[in-house]
């Protein structure tokens, strides 16, 4: 490409090194911010750096916060006796939107995969079996995504917390609310036979 | 969303206001930042207001340039006897790329189109005229989208510039490079039976 503004062509590097932008988009992105008012500008690129000079991970569950406890670890309507383990701050988000959960959470920053080079030293693994024996730990809550490496991450951090005797669950899996029964994979299908629960009319509705 | 850092949730709500990127896209490329360094994330941030503080239009043609006058303008290796005009500075980008023409641009900045109450009087048509007389201009190049919008601004520009003797001329439409015949809209096949050209060899290769 070849673009007359060596401000502009930096601009466009900048925001094509984001992640799923290319050229293309970064530069219609780059020309639309360019048509807006200088302090709407200006405002974008001050919300960016102020977020990252200011944006921290939660002591204690290394959720992403402005405060030294996020808001969540420092409520007093939570239950402090359930944690729930997600690999990821966006899974935080997407159980909070379900309003579902009412106890705390414990962020591991991902998932054990060799191939991408994590192991559990580079996950917050340690902090949770601290945390569990520290605090007073009723159920532990396996919230990681179905996968051979969200199942790893599960079963070493089951295997860590056996010793300590709280009660370990997982989310339920089954055939989702709304899914078709023969657009299910088989393995899915296959679990929700076997696991299958009591009728419940009340989650049915 | 639940977000539990007002900063992200700031960050979010600039990213997710560009055109095309929806919330969920918004906080997957915040998220991205954060993870990034701390130093990184400012040159993006500087990269953005240094764009929109030094990138200005070029007083000549109104492409977008960090001078007083652009590259092109400024080149003396370009035939300033040639005008091509065009809507947007994408456009330019475009016919740059293809290295083949080597005259000046006129950057409209949008096409009539009353609809969404562009008239000429929103576009630089006025100083196209005012250069077109002022200057030693031979050849006026009608570089606009053939469409409804594109065609008229072409002709109102047309009309204008009748009277002064300039040739004017149009890109050329016809079937495109590499396309099928059969995929092709009847209106561009049609045209370009109407508008053949003499067999050239050394165009086609």
């Amino acid at each position: 490409m070849n673009i007359l503004s060596k401000h502009i062509e930096a601009a466009v590097e900048q925001v094509g090194s984001l992640p799923g932008i290319g050229k293309k988009t970064a530069l219609r992105l780059v020309l639309h911010l360019l048509r807006r008012k200088p302090e709407d500008v200006e405002k974008f690129s001050v919300a960016i750096s102020r977020m990252k000079e200011n944006v921290r991970l939660c002591s204690v569950c290394h959720n992403l916060t402005d405060h030294e406890i996020c808001g969540i670890c420092s409520s007093p309507y939570r239950d402090k006796t359930q944690i729930c383990v997600v690999a990821d701050i966006r899974d935080v988000m997407a159980l909070e939107a379900t309003e579902q959960f009412k106890g705390l959470y414990h962020v591991l920053g991902g998932v054990i995969s060799p191939l991408d080079g994590v192991g559990p030293a580079e996950l917050e693994i340690s902090s949770l079996i601290d945390r569990v024996s520290r605090e007073n730990t009723k159920e532990v809550i396996m919230a990681l995504t179905p996968s051979m490496e969200g199942d790893t991450t599960a079963f070493y951090i089951y295997r860590k917390l056996e010793p300590s005797g709280v009660n370990i669950s997982m989310l339920a899996r089954g055939v989702a609310v709304g899914g078709e029964l023969e657009h299910t994979d088989e393995v899915t299908l296959g679990r929700s036979v076997l696991q299958r629960t009591p009728y419940t009319p009340s989650l049915i509705k």
